[in-house]
């Protein structure tokens, strides 16, 4: 793959996608597929760098250590393709050494259950990104599929404890008014690691101009999603409508403060999404996805090279690619987590 | 205080006891006492550069958190005292900043529950020593109040675990089977952290010449405990008393294997000493400890510098008594603990 972009002369180059790809850091902001082998050598296909990996979106403390002992168990029994990753030290080792970095990251903060001491508690077990709510209501505030009464008082002191242990604040799932007040309360740069623009498509999961706009403006971080249900052309979608999306955010938010978050779900069966769109896995029907297929050309992971050309034939320059591909998260992470 | 002891031509010459137990390294190999300031202001008088402070007994796995969380709390709430130690360069740097490092310590294998995978997470919260068994049987094998069958399958499981891992193996009140067992299969060295020689005092708690040996034999390490009821004396015991356990325990393993394990009790009322007398905290009653009192001379954790004078006192050279009070535990936690 190449692609022609603009060189600093004025004059246009020939830019070796494939060549970027490999070299550069990439990671991205949310996994949440079958945690299993097929899964991590698509990674190491798909030059992955990092990932911020769920563990947890509904479950308890005790169930969520569980799934964090599944994935050690993973990672241990993975040592060509898998490292996990404490600190962005870890990160630049894994792209040193040709594996794919594993961050811990919840997409709830159920998990905490009602102890703040939960929060250094995971920290130290390797959690480095937790989302404070899952669309619906919980002791922190609330979600984005029912109405939002805002951050509680829990969740004020929850958010303080992230910021002081180190633990990056996602705002994806959550609902507007927790959200906004979530990013003003914050010490620490927070994220939508996952997200779309309503600007595209008007979606309760996807975010409007202004709250795009008012993450960035106090430091905060996009990443950008691709979830067909949430995109344009929905199903129909191709890579390029995914382009269009991170185009879209870049110039809401400025090339420094946007990324990738794929959201992909690979490995799941049907049962798996009918547990994220009832609250608590099996109340309530939330939402319905309808049919869920990724963008035409990014399918799978071990496709991110795509990702790459795709922006780079989008119009992209190479350092921008490089930037929305990894470089931003990286030092979004190094930021919230240096201690 | 001052001794006089041997010096190296022959003659004898003065040391100050103070001046020595302020450079020593001192260690303590198991205090189970109330965590609270008071506690740690104390150890800052008695000198103590680190201690194996218990937070685990009976309780399962959450409830093992929740002490661990308690205990990271008071840690933060004294930084001029304290410090959580994770590595023996950590008890270093206790010693270099004038503080006492908490080393997280389990006195049962009950907080593991039926998960192997638990041991690593503990360890990523802090522990470093684990004993299989207190007094009565579980998953790993059987305590030292009740019939002993040795050591199970999952008990080879969970102690192969931590061998990998680097939690240290104690057996001060695991079973005479259980602890063989133990020390054949233990890839690492393994200790008692904290008894008495039934030589002295036969007592089911206490260990045997041959027990003493056969740890020592295979590498392990013996913490001599002053726990009044398992002392020659009883609660009529003085420092002395407990200087001739040390001595011992000395003659029988040698000078690089032998530390102190003091059992200090500090602040808990009768009710704690119930739970640990009954099996579970709370089923059958196990033992009957009568008076509780420590020996005079060292009833305080602040009392500490009187053992290093008392040793003094009792003809041990000045460098055996660096040893027995923190240099030989510090290289036997540098041993295990590293990775």
């Amino acid at each position: 793959m190449s692609a022609h972009t603009a060189a600093p002369d004025g004059t246009t180059a020939p830019v070796d996608a494939a060549a970027l790809h490999r070299d550069a850091i990439v990671i991205d902001g949310l996994i949440v597929a079958k945690w299993e082998s097929a899964l991590f050598e698509d990674m190491r296909r798909g030059g992955l760098t990092a990932a911020n990996c769920t563990v947890s979106i509904w479950e308890g403390f005790q169930d969520t250590v569980d799934a964090i002992v599944r994935m050690n168990a993973l990672i241990d029994a993975h040592p060509e393709h898998l490292l996990k990753v404490r600190s962005t030290a870890d990160i630049l080792r894994a792209k040193r050494e040709g594996r794919t970095g594993i961050i811990l990251g919840f997409q709830n903060a159920t998990a905490f259950e009602d102890q703040l001491g939960y929060v250094r508690v995971f920290k130290e077990l390797g959690v480095g990104v937790v989302q404070l709510c899952y669309n619906t209501q919980n002791l922190v505030g609330t979600g984005c599929y029912e109405r939002d009464g805002g951050l509680s008082g829990f969740g004020r002191e929850v958010l303080a404890e992230m910021n002081r242990i180190g633990i990056l604040c996602d705002l994806s799932h959550v609902g507007p008014n927790t959200a906004r007040e979530a990013i003003l309360a914050s010490s620490q740069p927070v994220c939508y690691s996952h997200c779309l623009p309503s600007g595209l498509k008007d979606h309760p999961r996807n975010k409007s101009d202004a709250e795009l706009k008012f993450i960035a403006d106090h430091g905060g971080f996009v990443g950008v999603t691709m979830f067909a249900p949430f995109l344009r052309n929905g199903v129909q979608s191709r890579i390029e409508d995914y382009v269009e999306a991170i185009r879209y955010v870049f110039k809401l938010v400025g090339e420094e403060q946007v990324g990738i978050g794929t959201d992909f779900t690979q490995g799941h069966d049907q049962a798996f999404f009918e547990r994220l769109v009832h609250d608590k896995g099996y109340a309530r029907r939330l939402t319905n996805f309808g049919e869920i297929v990724n963008p035409l050309g990014i399918r799978t992971v071990g496709e991110f090279p795509n990702l790459t050309a795709a922006l780079l034939k989008g119009g992209f320059r190479p350092s921008q690619v490089r930037r929305i591909m990894g470089e931003n998260w990286l030092r979004l992470l190094d930021t919230v987590w240096a201690e």
